[in-house]
């Protein structure tokens, strides 16, 4: 649904409320998708939610509820009777209650705990159990298993029988009377044979699976990577504990992007919405590394300090060139470690490929380099110089300074490159995230490196002419 | 596969090959999945690429040959028969030929399609014609499409006709006699009703589809919102004319993700991996953001040489600070489009939020900078001065100048904050990308703007004390 639809059916919407027209609010809402429904309702102010909530149809008040942000459901479920609570939670699928009790306050926890059924209340104990961002945490414990000596009418006809309660049944899992699994079976290939024929003559023995105690962003490579629909979770001796079906791993792709992209531009990853995110939250992911980085910046004041009355003797025109020189270093060396710590991430570049992207990059940073040397001359020389030194009146700036920046801005972007290609892969090999090296850390070492190159390149340049 | 397994499999490999052991390799490759074959056959040298392919089963040496990089697929395309060429695309899904195609040399694609039938040029004909990036180069043709009025049953002898040579069969399409999408059918929804039910009875008529020149990554975001496994894509006449399965859409999500994180880096994005790319690619997607960001500096240079004899006259360590204050300022300001960013791109921050984000980014920052000037006081006058002034014999920096430096850094750090969070909503209200207007873009401005205020700050501060 576009902004728009949405705005409309807002409006619409607070017309049907006035008027207190609850029979055509109902029609409304139970013909929207869940998402939709849920992105409607968050429009409607605080104390009109519940009564509309409660004209969905028992289903799609559980979809809608598991679409809606963690804020409003947290509204909803205080105000809910347990009757509510509990109809709603029935319909659930494990997966997203569990999602949503790790969010929700204690108090409220509890309450929906109390309103489960006694298997449930074990099952989501279980899932509880599992480490933080661990395939467990993220799997359905409702998939379809079959036996091995099962016909292809047997295996239709269990699920016919189980299908209204799992989320998939098109990959059923064959387990032994251990509860080991020991191969798949896509309801394809229960359509492709004969009704007599028992599923262990075609079923699918070489399995991918994962276990419950895997890192989620590794499930989603798996199944990215082999185009499953569904990989089965496994506990530590192979026995089937649930599966994670590919809309899961969707999720968990965006905010593994999200999480990289925030520890890259040095801000703790949350995995609250910005909107969600309250003032005091958004400052403690950011204070932290702002401090860090400011106070690393005590090196490049360090040296300045240290080679300033050299420099002023030679040129204070000298001091101008260096936020150009630092920012140039700092974007060269973010080019370079930002695609290094992606091709990581997407497994593309590995530590072993170190030797390659070392010798790749400092090709491409001569080349680079040497381009941005020559029109940075040429700048200072005509633009920096000529036009406007002549037009502010302070003077232009002579060749050799002129020579002495580009020389050092050549040394700084190959520098940059290399520490920019150098430091992810050397976080990848010490097992770090090579995330967290990217570019502000790198910006401030290459800072410190420019910096010194730049003053004894210029004291070496500049002094025979003044 | 992880790594060892492939070192281990590929030594294995080398050793069959010396020994000629022929049936052995044939019985290793066929047994691996298709992209662990690929990634195996990638580690061989370039003579014994094809003699190892042409062992692998019809179907197999498909489904490898789909997983290989686009130079091993040229290398092996230039060495195929046609009899070779023609089997391999064949078993072939039409939106992986296609995929192959767009990445082939002219001649390769000439004898592709020359070996192609009739009716296949035609499709692979249509699909090159739609625009770079859209639902219609991602979708494929492949799908089981069926009538209003069939049974149950029907449908099921239908789709088990026709399963093999479809790339999904779970999700159903029913058109009218003019091709017209009028609904979906599930095979879940099939095997939960009788055999003689018509389909018209349950079928789901409210069906969420693409136009086949929607861009790809709407197509994305409708699958993971609406937790698709697949989406039919239609033209401007609703005809059915594909679908996009979930699995391109984890790659689709995958490039978008890389495209946004490179952007945000300043390099030209590209579909070619790190490794595939020559070093004058990279060249290419580097260079003009740097040239243009170092020109931009322009602007920092000028503001130093304007005010450098004053701030000298002031004391020469005020400008042993600018780098740490630009650098904060970068940082700040990164920090807040980064985050904003990437809320657009998944759509959970709006540019009618514009308020309310900058409402919020106000308080974050007045909180981040507030911190941020009370410990630069702390350690200009502690660190930099007392102890490292001292040592390095540059002598202590004076109260008023630490306060100079700390309230300019205040200032800094909130128009950073707002300068950052307010260009991306403003590249989006301009229909621009906010991802352009990134880090050194925010940089650039947030650098110059920093520098003019310290120049002011520092003026007024320090002037009554010296």
């Amino acid at each position: 649904m576009e902004f728009e639809e949405l705005q409309e059916l807002t409006e619409k919407m607070l017309e049907l409320l006035q008027t207190k027209n609850f029979r055509e609010i109902k029609r409304l809402i139970n013909d929207l998708q869940p998402i939709d429904c849920a992105l409607l309702l968050e429009e409607l102010n605080e104390k009109d939610i519940l009564p509309v909530f409660r004209l969905l149809s028992k289903e799609n008040a559980a979809e809608t509820f598991v679409e809606m942000t963690n804020d409003s459901q947290e509204l909803l479920l205080t105000k809910f009777s347990d009757a509510e609570l509990k109809a709603v939670f029935d319909e659930m699928f494990l997966d997203d209650t569990v999602d949503i009790i790790e969010e929700m306050p204690a108090n409220v926890v509890k309450r929906i705990i109390k309103q489960s059924d006694a298997e449930t209340r074990n099952q989501i104990n279980e899932i509880l159990k599992y480490p933080r961002d661990s395939a467990g945490t993220i799997m359905t414990v409702e998939y379809v298993s079959l036996r091995e000596h099962m016909t292809v009418k047997e295996c239709f006809d269990r699920i016919r029988k189980v299908a209204v309660d799992k989320e998939t049944i098109y990959n059923c899992y064959v387990t032994d009377d251990k509860r080991k699994l020991i191969g798949t079976v896509t309801v394809k290939d229960l359509l492709l044979h004969d009704y007599e024929t028992p599923i262990s003559q075609f079923m699918e023995t070489d399995v991918i699976s994962a276990e419950a105690t895997d890192d989620k962003e590794f499930v989603a490579q798996q199944i990215s990577k082999y185009d499953l629909s569904a990989l089965p979770v496994v506990d530590s001796e192979n026995r089937m504990v649930g599966i994670v079906t590919v809309d899961d791993v969707l999720d968990v792709m965006e905010e593994e992007a999200t999480e990289d992209i925030s520890i890259m531009a040095a801000v703790t990853p949350s995995t609250d919405t910005y909107m969600e995110q309250s003032i005091w939250q958004i400052w403690k992911n950011r204070i932290p590394w702002l401090l860090l980085l400011m106070i690393s910046a005590t090196f490049t004041g360090l040296i300045i300090n240290s080679f300033e009355g050299k420099l002023n003797l030679l040129s204070p025109l000298l001091f101008a060139c260096i936020p150009m020189l630092m920012d140039t270093g700092g974007n060269a060396g973010s080019q370079a470690s930002v695609t290094i710590i992606r091709g990581l991430a997407l497994d593309e570049i590995r530590p072993r490929d170190a030797a390659r992207v070392l010798w790749k990059e400092i090709r491409v940073s001569l080349l680079l380099a040497g381009c941005l040397a020559v029109v940075c001359f040429a700048k200072l020389y005509l633009i920096d110089g000529l036009a406007f030194g002549n037009l502010l009146g302070y003077g232009v700036y002579p060749w050799y300074i002129c020579l002495a920046v580009s020389v050092a801005l050549f040394a700084t972007v190959v520098i940059a490159k290399m520490v920019g290609c150098l430091m992810p892969l050397l976080a990848k090999t010490c097992k770090l995230d090579p995330a967290v090296v990217a570019s502000p850390f790198i910006t401030t070492i290459v800072d410190a490196l420019s910096l010194i190159i730049f003053c004894y390149i210029s004291i070496l340049i500049v002094t025979p002419f003044v």
